[in-house]
This record gives C-alpha cells, structure tokens and sequence, in this order.
C-alpha cells in the first residue's frame, strides 16, 4: 500500500460529512466504514430491495460502491477548498455479490495535481468469510475552488 | 445501427419480466421504455432519493442504469433457455446529470455465442432537451441452460 | 456524428505533423488517413511482424491505433498552444483483427475544457469487406500552454 | 497476492513458447522476464523507435505490454488442450513512461472456468529507480480444446 498525506488535516471529517449530504447513500443504506489518507471504505448492509432476482446485490449497487469510494479516497487527498468528480470507471465482477454486506475499498494509485486514479475492490462478507466480488479501476478529477462547501459529486460537470 | 435478429421469439416479454423481477430496480423507480432486437432503453423520473448532493442524478444510477440496459441488450438476443450476466462495464461521466428523469440506451455491438459487447449512452432529459451525460462499453456473457426460467443477471458468477 | 468546431483552424496540418514526429507511428508503418475537426482515422497496412501466432493483427496494434487516433481527435479541437495526453483507455476486442489493413477511427464525444471523451472503433479490410474488430472508449487531456511545439502524446504525465 | 494452482505442470514451457511465436512481441524486443501461476511479468528495453514524440515509451507500447501480460497470466492456468484471448482491458497512464525499459506485471484475479480478469502494472526503470506508470485491468477468455498447439492470443475470436 502506497502512503500519501493529507492536505487538508479535516480530511476525516470532510469526507463523512459530504457522504451523509449524498441523498443515495442514504436511500441505498451506505455508511463510510474507514477514511485514511487516500483510502476509503464503504459499508453496505443487505436489503432486499437492493437485490436483482436471485437475492444477490445488483450490479449498479457493488459498481456504484466501488464508484463512490473511488470518489472519497480521492477527495481525502485533496485541499480544503476543492472538490472532486468522477471522470470514468470500470468495474468487473467476477464473482456474485451474495452476502450480508458488502465492503467496497477504493486506494489511490496517482495522486495528481488535476486527476486521480483509484483501484477499487469490492467484497461480499457474510460471517468471517469475505470473498472479492468486483475489481474496478476509475479515474476522478480535482475542482480547484469549486465551492464554499466543496463535496465529492459523482457525476462529471464541464471537465 | 446494426441489425440483429431475435433467436427468441418472445425476447420482448421475457426482458420485461426479467426487469420486473429485479427488486432494485423497482427501489429506484427505473422502468423499461424499449426493447428492440439487440436494442433497450431504461428511463428513470427523478426523485430526490437518487440524487447527490447538488440535486442531480448520482453517478451510481446513471452507471447502474447503463449496466442494466446492456444486459438486457445482450439478454434480447439469446436463446430462451439462457441468461445473461455481467462481466464488466466502463462508463465516462460526461455531463451533469441534472434533469427530470434519465433515459439509459445500449446497442449491442457484437453478439457472440458465449460474449455480448454492447455500447451505452445515458440521457438528461428535460422537457424538450436531451443532454448525453454517459458514454460506456460493457460485456456480457451467456449462459446457456442456467435456468427454468432465466434472466439477465447484473452480477457475475462462476464465469 | 456530433459536429465540432475546430479552435485552431490549422488542426489539419498540426496533427498530421505531430503524428510525423512519433517514432513507433513510422515503426509500425501507421498512416493518417483522414481528419476532420473532433474526428481522426489511422490506417495500418498488414506486415508480418505486426501480428500474433496465426497471422492477425496483434492486440496491442489494435489498441495503439484506438489509442492514437482517440487523442489525435481530441487534439484536433484544442488551441494552438496546447497539448493532449491519453488519461485512459478501454478496449474490447470483438473479432480478429484479420485482414490486409487496419483502420482506426475516433470521435469525440465531449470535449470540455480540461478532459476530451473519444468513442473508438478499428476495422479490419480485405479488398471490399471491412469488419469492425474493435470498440473502444477513452479519455484523454487538454495541457494548457505546454509546449511550443505541442503535440499529442500517447503518455501521461504529471496530470 | 493470490496463490494460484497451475492446471498444466508445464505451464512455465508453453507461456515461453508462445510468446516466442507472437511476431509483434519480437519486433518491439519485448522479453518474458518471470513465469509463475497466474502472474506474468514482461520486460523490454528501451529503443528510440518505441517513442511517442519527447523520447518516452509511446503509450500503445505501455498497452500492449499490460495486455499481454494480462493474456499470459491467464494462459499460465489453463488446462494443456486449452487457449486464451483478450475479451478487452482498460488501462490508465498514470506517469510519463519514460526509463531504460519497461516492467509490465500482470496477476489473475480471479480464474473462472471461462473468463480469467488480470490486475495489471507497468513499471518505467531506469538504473535502481522503478516507477508506476500504468495500471490496467483486463478480462480474457479461454478457449478449450482449440489447437493442438494451444497459444495466447491478443485477438478475441468468434467468442
């Protein structure tokens, strides 16, 4: 694992704080599990009506995890007064997202001064057993200035 | 456009029926808008659940909208007694995605005996305007005799 | 097909000449074969040392030619003094790439002011017959001010 | 990292050997540097002709390395009567490709019975410094009982 610091010394709070702000998290039931410098954990319990036909997570659930985390180690590296999009990201899942929970880490490979770069992993927990169920790679961007409350927004503005 | 022919002729009522049986879809309100040979449309109203923190559209559900409708491209053109699942998709964010309601369109490309590769497009609508705010490329796998009754399945298994 | 509109009205002569200047385009023999404001073809005549065990194009070449042509389209609508560089690429591989000649062709799809998104596609000719046997998607950077000679460059840097 | 379980005793023997088939990899003087199951690393030294136009690695060389890392990681566990071919990859440049040659590192991530996805890294080198400038993430397919000469191929085929 790559070490990186933190510009911004808020970086904890700033990224828990633009996550409960993200209505989706919310409807999806999503929680922030662990915020390091450049690393991010979301946690997601299961619910039926996050499920596609055979009672496993839908796909759009373990992509947008992996999305959303990428996001967050991003912006956990980022100034105080930026913010952060996703530019693009692909995901693959290699096995069913069938569990209690699933756990979606993102780690940043390439931290530059417009772009990062984050390999996102996404795992299906059930009991002690834990079993990878997606492997993404995605790319985000750094709005300087953006905001007086700047966020990470998954969704790409006029990049 | 390219043209495929159905091997199924029923392809239109079991990709609708498939897309009902997918509880989250029904969680976010996504309903199937067209299905041609190799061709689907998923349209999406808006709601604020769905939504990041500047009120448009979360990434998450415009990726998973884009998963959704090449899967079941892919789905509308196998065999009756096949399913379809995920291997994996890329998707770029490339505007906003503000407006009343999202209209994700994938077009199979190449339609193999065992992968499907399909090109996505997700739409802003509002009103009269129809803003691209998503370009992605997935592939899609088949699974022969999976089922008594099969489906598209957004997750990958024992691929 | 999106029109654009070039911001340098010598895009023409600037890409054919920066694509001059790059090394493996002449070691692979690769030809510019057309070039419209946000749109590039590359064309790719057979050679034996390009090509895997039974005598196809191989993948890398594939994917080089998608790669170049996608940032050579993007460079296409940047201004006199910028440059570009690949951020990422996709590329799906959906039939051999057999045949006496290779053709690459990108288009943009967005064209913002830092970021440019280009849908690819490479096809494969054998006198008449031309076969799509790629599909690819990518991203790729506006550098501002970069050079007095700017180029593309199929390489990131200090993004 | 993941510890894999080689199908095939003499899979070290047939990784070499195809790769010493592929016309291309000997053209650009591309070299198998480690052989283990299900990880793949490929080297090759620097020469002008591999350049994009300021002296680096051309990007398409950086790709074609990580793909074909990825298609031999993947050719390391199949069975002996079996084959592989890249499905499609993404990869990301994340730092300019320049050094006295390449490292292109690829390990499997999961081996399903059809589809193999690989975790790729390409490293630039120059005397003791090793630096990142690629991350990739690939899907290849194997092919059973194709050839009494199994091989990897960069190529899909009528998959």
């Amino acid at each position: 694992m790559r070490n990186f610091e933190a510009l911004n010394p808020d970086f904890d709070t700033r990224v828990r704080s633009s996550f409960k702000r993200q209505a989706f998290m919310g409807f999806l039931g999503a929680e922030i599990e662990r915020v390091e410098p450049g690393l991010v954990e979301i946690r997601l319990d299961f619910r039926e009506e996050l499920c596609q036909q055979h009672g496993f997570f839908h796909g759009g659930v373990v992509g947008t995890l992996a999305d959303n985390a990428g996001g967050y180690a991003g912006f956990s590296l980022v100034a105080r007064e930026d913010s952060i999009l996703t530019v693009e990201y692909k995901i693959n899942l290699i096995a069913p997202a069938k569990g209690d929970r699933l756990l979606a880490r993102a780690q940043v490979v390439k931290s530059g001064r417009t772009l990062s770069v984050c390999e996102m992993a996404v795992f299906a927990l059930t009991g002690e057993s834990k079993v990878q169920c997606a492997s993404g790679l995605g790319t985000f961007m750094t709005m300087a200035n953006t905001s007086d409350d700047p966020v990470f927004t998954s969704s790409s503005g006029g990049s």
